[in-house]
């Protein structure tokens, strides 16, 4: 397979496209000047060259393939005249953001990403010697800062079928009570796609100690199908000492230009809040604005990934390979053999595909992108794992 | 003066103009949007309204009149296709940085921001009841970041002619050494515009014991003409225990867009890094390394700054005001009157100027705009001062 000359680019086009169209930028213009620079631009040591990045498909990262929707470009597109200020209008971000889940103000803190909430809820409530419990493997931020600021971690195994031990996170919190700074809990679980149950969500809260902060990280939280999982915002309406974490970097495409937010009871927020930097860029403050306002293409992008989701895992499986029920714009497959060389196996045919995950070290996460990209995917999987097939009981 | 009407909108013209203009774009398409906006956008309580906004003659927050240059604004329009991506070529903006100054990738933090680089040095060295030593006034942020992490600050009082007190840095670092976790020089000045001589600077250094940290703040860098000052990234390298922060939000035009970094030998910037969020957008990596390769259009900001800022000075002492002279891009006016009232007065004539700088609330601090915002601040003073000015010795 050609990857110079692969279909991305007419992946990409989606609101890029469109948002340049707009603008009466024509997205040619754009990919000559990107495409141009190319050969002038060198290649960071073991990292891909603009041109072999810009052809790999993507599916490591858990990105949102189409890039941020028409209205968010169009709003960042404005926000542009604001690039050289400190104090401008904002698009009232907060109080968008305020109004969008019923709260107040006073209940959110932005961040650079949900990563940056993650990161400082840590220093707010693990400094001094405090632990965090949570499982593993889930999204390795809290570990990894927790790890920086000399703070340990309490991890508890998933059950067989994939599942976080709600039981054990429960008797683990209390037996530890006095040591442990806060509770995290991954909802729906990165790297596996697996929620946790709503009905588990409120045994935990209902029977962990009162004042207990539980830290759920809700980055997926808008792809997920099944009723059995809700969101958790209700619990800080009720003043339960529940931070939720949410992200634009997903559903709305703007992983690259960093909002998140925490939504929280004041006295949460006020601890948090001295350990923020909540350094954001004027430009996405006017796209995350613009964001909350238009649900049509959330659940237009929302739709896409369930289906290439459900086609690619169902081509996986019929070719004898398990995969874990995602409720995510990613999933895991057992691909019976070690990952980390099948990794390399697939960035040879211009597939990108995720990182080992320990202890889980025979399952490969594979980010849903676009109908081409997933082709692709497939393509390459068949012929990685062409000689496998043959045993396996097609 | 009709403020809704005022021109700010030519001043605006200059970078954006020409990089809209190269991508096609006609700017007042961009305009006619963001004024279109107006009426459907609320105005946040207590703050401007979009509209209002632009019109301001914007001299608060030492901001870059004229944006970012043209081949920033070019490489930012490129990375937009980074808009939803985590992983993608960053422009090497670390390995560019490192090389512009001659040092390691290891001795580079990025921030979101030099405001993120000050925090991140608040947190790495005074959690667990360390005290900063540093001037009053000097950029809040360093004292304001200690005191939600329940940190304390000893601050001296500037001398008479506004310069920092070396002598008396140096015997109160000296004097509380072991409870001292930095020393804090913002060199030059923020809100005073005076640089610290680069024999001072040397002193310090020399004076205090060798393992204090030290953290300069050099916002203002590019700006300063006198051969008395000059950048401490030399003593880094000699191994020092300096930390030099540096932004592109000032002579760049990139304040809206959040780039700063540290420079730093390699054992301070590992005990800053666990506390870094540095979640930096894609666009402004792309801009910021474009930036270090386009000297001669921050030669001219320079150059234009210097040129007005000198007239505009002299405009006021020859009205009988004494200015405070200044290396920056803003300059402290005394106006022999409480600040906040004169704020107000300002206001109402489209002209935003600094905040009250405790304790000298008689000066106003004024940043350097276009000339013609420098031309509307000028007659707005005239106006406001001209009771006053009778009695002056014009």
């Amino acid at each position: 397979m050609d990857v110079k000359n692969a279909v991305t680019r007419r992946s990409f086009m989606g609101g890029f496209a469109a948002a340049l169209g707009y603008l009466g930028v024509r997205p040619e213009d754009v990919f000559a000047q990107a495409q141009g620079r190319g050969p002038a631009v060198a290649a960071p040591r073991g990292r891909a060259s603009v041109a072999e990045y810009d052809a790999f498909a993507k599916l490591a990262n858990n990105e949102n393939p189409y890039g941020p929707p028409k209205s968010v470009m169009t709003a960042m597109m404005d926000a542009m005249k604001y690039s050289n200020r400190y104090g401008y209008p904002d698009a009232n971000i907060v109080e968008e953001i305020a109004a969008h889940h019923g709260v107040k103000r006073e209940n959110v803190l932005l961040g650079a990403g949900s990563g940056e909430i993650l990161q400082v809820v840590g220093s707010a409530f693990l400094l001094g010697g405090k632990r965090v419990v949570g499982v593993d493997p889930t999204y390795g931020t809290v570990y990894q800062h927790a790890s920086g600021i000399k703070a340990d971690a309490i991890r508890l195994p998933l059950l067989p079928d994939y599942s976080q031990d709600m039981p054990q996170m429960i008797k683990v919190t209390k037996a530890n009570y006095r040591d442990i700074g806060f509770v995290y809990l991954c909802n729906p679980n990165n790297p596996t796609g697996v929620v946790v149950p709503k009905q588990q969500v409120k045994q935990l809260l209902d029977s962990i100690p009162e004042d207990m902060p539980v830290l759920i990280d809700e980055a997926y939280h808008h792809f997920v199908d099944t009723p059995q999982y809700e969101t958790s915002i209700p619990y800080v309406l009720e003043g339960r000492p529940v931070i939720v974490a949410r992200t634009f970097s997903k559903i709305v495409g703007l992983a690259g230009m960093r909002l998140g937010y925490a939504i929280a009871p004041k006295p949460l927020i006020d601890r948090m809040r001295p350990h923020s930097i909540a350094s954001i860029n004027a430009l996405v403050k006017h796209g995350g604005a613009a964001a909350l306002k238009d649900e049509a293409s959330q659940a237009e992008v929302k739709r896409i990934n369930s289906q290439l989701r459900n086609k690619t895992v169902a081509d996986l499986q019929a070719l004898g390979y398990e995969c874990i029920p995602s409720e995510c714009n990613f999933f895991m497959v057992h691909i019976k053999r070690q990952i980390q060389p099948t990794i390399e196996d697939f960035r040879k045919r211009g597939v990108l595909v995720g990182r080992p995950f320990p202890p889980m070290l025979e399952h490969m996460r594979v980010s849903v992108g676009t109908a081409d990209e997933m082709n692709r995917f497939t393509v390459a999987f068949k012929e990685i794992f062409a000689g496998a097939r043959s045993t396996s009981a097609q």
